[in-house]
């Protein structure tokens, strides 16, 4: 309960937060390996890939402290997640490290537009602002993590759905809330919409018309 | 009677600021359509091209809600335009896009060189920090724009006067203001100085010496 | 005594604060001659590469006014530079115009991540936060000017220590302080500390491991 009331934030929006981090953390570990970077520059494009999309919104939004100078744990917990992941990563085929790379962007798409939507949406924004946030927050870190390391962002590339299913995936938290379902539950079929989304354009290689 | 004193601004400053975002997201999706982006890019860069300047500018003051939180009719504008532009912009030969570009884009720097630097004033900056808020509030958005889509931003650009028009028309304004000049005139005094002065450097290639 | 009262700041942090801005201004100006931008690019150059890493250490603590528009003297130091700087950057060799470059950035590394890491600490910042504030102060001024003048970013080339020696140099200030040593001389440990390394970095093209 304490946790509750002094961040503003229910249990559940927290463990998604922290599970966007570690998601998006990972990308940019197993990115940042393929481009040969050194060890500082790895940890750089992983905190900046898990904490960019975040920052902005609350940038945005002008909510201080910044969720990652009141939450700590989440730098420790990105030095944590280092000890994992850097080693696995030398065993990594580069054609793995691509899987590994879509999958978890993709899961850290669909948590941080679940998270961005409902924190604008519990500061009484309105309705389009909400999804702009959970779109912001959803795609600004790896967008980030693409230009440090030379590639042209995900967002842009080939036209593969992207930020149409955190906008997606955000509208789905909103309905559900609107509809007065629980927002755990809300949060997670907002979570499942857009991973999934995303996950099957890349697997069929699906498009907007241009 | 009433926007004006809940916006803190006068009506002429709103007006300025609409057409603003009209020509800079026209200039959004005509860039964004010839390097054939699917339709979310295309809001995308539209959105990140009228909106940058000037939310760059209301973080560097603190001014919140962001403008574009504030007026929320601004993105629907942006999708109405996009009604309009887009089905027009697939008849654009290569040439006339170019040319629809510069002319947006110049009026667009007008017009946000002058809200910038007139928002600024009414802040009580000192003036040289109203001619900076005049520049980035012009140049930003379209730099991001450049940047998104893979082109070197005009402003650095072969050197033609670019920021350089946006520097003057933020002058003029502020000139004719420390004048007394009514504040419309001087609003349309700048947007014109800085968006004929542009169009010329195009027409003639003006540069500065290096 | 009344610019410590007012400005929060003690003298000698507002010295090295100056200094700094000269350093990396200085490293943008000859950097933007180099790319043989006009005089309004380089001058662009030179003041987001003072200013950037301040100005996003500012927001991210929601520090305001900026330091630059506080201390509007800051802006007329670059211009008084320039009247130095640029007539002297046309008799430099290209050889050396790289040697200047990385003399004045690594001493703008040491002087900011010195001020970033000390002005965290004084707002009571966690000690990690303060340590990212001195980092972030320090580099990305200097990202941003290799981003416009379409480098790849010094912090990411080759991998020679960068970054890590503002890591080094901002625990360097912390450590001292803890130890209760006068502020002005861990601040100047601090400085030595990454400046020196920095340049014993490129000197000997010291590296982490990948």
């Amino acid at each position: 309960m304490a946790i509750n009331i002094n961040s503003g934030m229910s249990t559940a929006l927290q463990v998604i937060e922290a599970l966007g981090i570690v998601a998006f953390a990972s990308s940019g570990f197993i990115e940042a390996r393929r481009k040969e970077m050194d060890l500082i520059g790895v940890f750089t494009v992983a905190f900046i890939t898990a904490f960019g999309g975040g920052t902005l919104r609350d940038i945005l939004l002008d909510r201080r402290p910044l969720f990652w100078v009141q939450h700590q744990e989440y730098t420790l917990l990105i030095f944590a997640l280092a000890l994992v992941v850097l080693p696995l990563s030398h065993y990594l085929r580069s054609s793995s490290a691509e899987r590994a790379i879509n999958f978890a962007d993709a899961l850290g798409l669909g948590l941080f537009s679940a998270a961005g939507t409902s924190i604008a949406q519990e500061m009484q924004m309105p309705i389009f602002i909400c999804v702009m946030m959970g779109v912001i927050t959803a795609i600004f870190g790896g967008v980030l993590r693409d230009v440090i390391c030379n590639e042209i962002p995900l967002v842009f590339r080939r036209g593969q759905l992207y930020a149409t299913c955190a906008f997606i995936g955000s509208w789905v938290y909103l309905i559900l809330n609107l509809a007065n379902v629980h927002q755990t539950i809300a949060l997670i079929s907002s979570i499942l919409a857009t991973t999934i989304l995303r996950l099957l354009a890349v697997r069929f290689d699906l498009k907007l018309p241009a």
